[in-house]
């Protein structure tokens, strides 16, 4: 493919938005923009929506992928103003407003940046390599495949401490992700392990780890609610370890600061995010946290016509001076705040807002009946039956799609009444034969290359 | 693991059946089986069981693989005398009467092969190499997604004679599989891609193909079904070439034994099957079809507590003098026997009967409100709606497990509704950074062969 490649997007008369990244900010964007007078061009690495959310209960084989993940082009139907590309951005060119991706370059007239974050491993090759992170549906299915492997291998494992390397889960990280995965692990230890391996003896060799560098879980919520929380994991049975750092993981083993170590082999890793902007970003523009600097209308400093949205943004404004949490709901507020303003640019650019992030409260489940939900406005901390009803009305309203809803209610309530576990599948990716030089996948690789 | 290694299944006073593969046969034997006083293994290469007649929704995106799979040991739950390996057979020493498993080896006091039957390429390497099977649900996973990528890499391909081979599907062979799944990709091409996909020209240029040798598709059905079927897939669009054969295929190219090719980069084999036995299983005991040859009592010919049921067996009865279809109720019923005749053998062993089918008919959708209904007694041949619903109520109820029940019917119901597309989901597994030479999993690899 010779550099003058296009990436197929017809010519037109309207100004071209350019969107990379289908998450939460990137979606609210180009869905508010669809039925307006900009030509729009979605480009994500995958051809779904992603409910991030959602993906410990994939992981831990309570949910199936196809329920909190949504294909664009369904989204988008009838939309004729708006273009899908399933591609990765690998190159910009500010100064010709150019991006470049394998599929061709694409010009554009407003160019957003919707990429999220990625994990940090804070530059540890060991746990990089051995460690699984969570950060897509694709993690969360390979934990699932992982976990359930290494239960069907430890039952052929006869001695105790191989045996321990298998069965034991370390999470490392003690906010939202790393609470919801150990508190559903560990319901998952207690009421379904034991029927699925009565060969095993699950209460006694079974344990669920929870590492937190920090001296509470769920930092930055209320204190009553990092203490609710912190008591439901320890009701649940997860050894929760406190102001404990892990320092290396060789695939065996976890080392702790304080010099004591966990022989495990599989280490789940939530213990921190970075921004990932795309390839070819001014570095200056890069600040905190490897996010994006940008204004409080989301454009990126120092370039022109250039926005970034959600995770990889980092935007001060007066009641969040060190920047906004990075969660879905500054996401989804940045993208329809963009949205209102490109819509008035197309008047005559009266009323435009700068970007202000309205706090509705942070919500997290621990297991059946345990939640923490903090309100900000008025000051309200919730905890147990109420808060994790509240957490399920909360996230069935945000999924996309009314089959999607309906799937994953019904598996909720199928969890609810038998702690289902129809779900503990591990599907293989097929693999065709290996490939030989004459296969024509091959010269497709090279010819986009 | 040195060669004394055991599979590690408690000793027990009860005699062992161990039962290799949980196909319809092996499933069917295992669960009758489930109460009685006999130690069961159950060896599978995967940990759960697989509607097979359902792939092909699989495959066009029409089904959830888990709803069409169940895990074994939910199954299994609570049966005390069942033990569950996730393995593959590599050897059998009938002598010892000892199988081996890269867990270990395994003795048994009677041995079931239940391992059913896999692609048959006819010895074609090429088209083994570049056509994808459609055997398990990992392969129609793996159309599902190539399907789907094509489709996307088509709206950046500009020259018509490269587009095709992205777009048009070749389907080879005409039995139930493949006259099914043309008939549901061509229901995909009338109603979704159009709306997927407004960028191209659906209509003109995406062509579905069903090539078969014979003279009629669905042969073994009655004349009239086999027409009927015919008519159905031709009213769809289906290109159906009849008395064609596919001599060679390039992965870009077909080519038919009258010397045309068909530019395609997708071919789907659904032409034939052959019996796979276990390793070590005598030669003399392969006949037609590379099935076992085995008695009445579904006993392998020339072994001695060595049984073979389902897909694999190959079993001459008065009625079936050239052995019986290979079908799922054959596996059912021979299992459902076997079971039989080995609780009476805990007896006195009065009673035992030899296997005799009972055909109860066969069925083959097309599409919507167009199937296809052969009852031998009375002899009775339905087409249309009513051979239809009657498809639907019959898979429905065949399908394992209440909730998969449910979720098969409200994925129906959707998509009868509105040929829902929200399963169109291009999801590729995660690879892990790739192991380097000190990776404890590769010395697990090592330390297991």
């Amino acid at each position: 493919m010779d550099a003058s490649t296009k990436i197929n997007i017809p010519e037109s008369t309207r100004e071209r938005i350019v969107i990379v990244g289908g998450g939460f900010g990137g979606l609210q964007l180009a869905r508010k923009l669809g039925r307006d007078d900009y030509q729009v061009v979605l480009i994500d690495k995958n051809n779904y929506h992603q409910f991030q959310p959602l993906f410990y209960q994939v992981a831990m084989a309570g949910l199936e992928p196809s329920s909190i993940i949504f294909p664009f082009r369904k989204l988008f139907q009838g939309k004729k103003n708006i273009f899908i590309r399933v591609t990765e951005v690998t190159g910009l060119d500010a100064a010709t407003k150019q991006i470049t991706t394998p599929l061709g370059h694409c010009n554009y007239d407003h160019l957003i940046i919707a990429t999220g974050a990625d994990t940090n491993f804070f530059g540890n090759k060991n746990i990089e390599r051995h460690a699984i992170p969570m950060k897509s549906v694709s993690e969360a299915l390979y934990i699932r495949n992982n976990i359930l492997d290494d239960y069907e291998d430890a039952l052929t494992t006869p001695s105790y401490e191989n045996r321990q390397e298998l069965v034991d889960i370390v999470i490392v990280g003690g906010g939202p992700t790393g609470v919801e995965l150990a508190g559903s692990l560990a319901e998952m230890k207690t009421h379904v392990l034991p029927r699925d391996y009565p060969e095993l003896n699950v209460k006694e060799e079974v344990d669920i780890y929870l590492i937190q560098s920090g001296d509470v879980i769920l930092k930055g919520f209320s204190e009553k609610s990092s203490a609710s929380a912190l008591k439901y994991l320890e009701e649940l049975g997860v050894r929760v370890m406190l102001n404990s750092r892990v320092t290396d993981f060789d695939g065996r083993k976890v080392y702790l600061k304080d010099g004591t170590t966990i022989p495990t082999q599989k280490v789940i890793w939530a213990a921190g995010i970075k921004g990932a902007p795309i390839p070819g970003v001014p570095e200056a523009a890069i600040t905190h946290g490897n996010r994006l600097a940008v204004d409080r209308f989301n454009r990126v400093a120092g370039l022109t016509d250039v926005y970034a949205v959600g995770d990889v943004a980092y935007m001060e404004e007066p009641d969040f001076p060190e920047g906004h949490p990075q969660v879905a709901q500054v996401a989804i507020q940045m993208g329809a705040n963009m949205a209102k303003n490109f819509k008035l640019r197309l008047r005559d650019g009266k009323g435009i807002q700068p970007f202000s992030y309205n706090d509705k409260g942070s919500m997290a489940t621990v297991g059946r009946g345990r939640a923490v939900v903090d309100i900000p406005k008025p000051e309200l901390h919730l905890g147990g039956i109420i808060a994790w009803l509240m957490w399920l009305v909360v996230h069935l309203f945000a999924i996309l799609g009314t089959r999607n809803k309906i799937f994953v209610f019904l598996n909720w309530l199928t969890n609810y009444i038998n702690y289902n576990q129809s779900l503990r599948l591990i599907i293989r990716p097929y693999a065709p034969a290996a490939p030989e030089p004459d296969d024509p996948k091959i010269d497709k690789v090279v010819a986009a290359s």
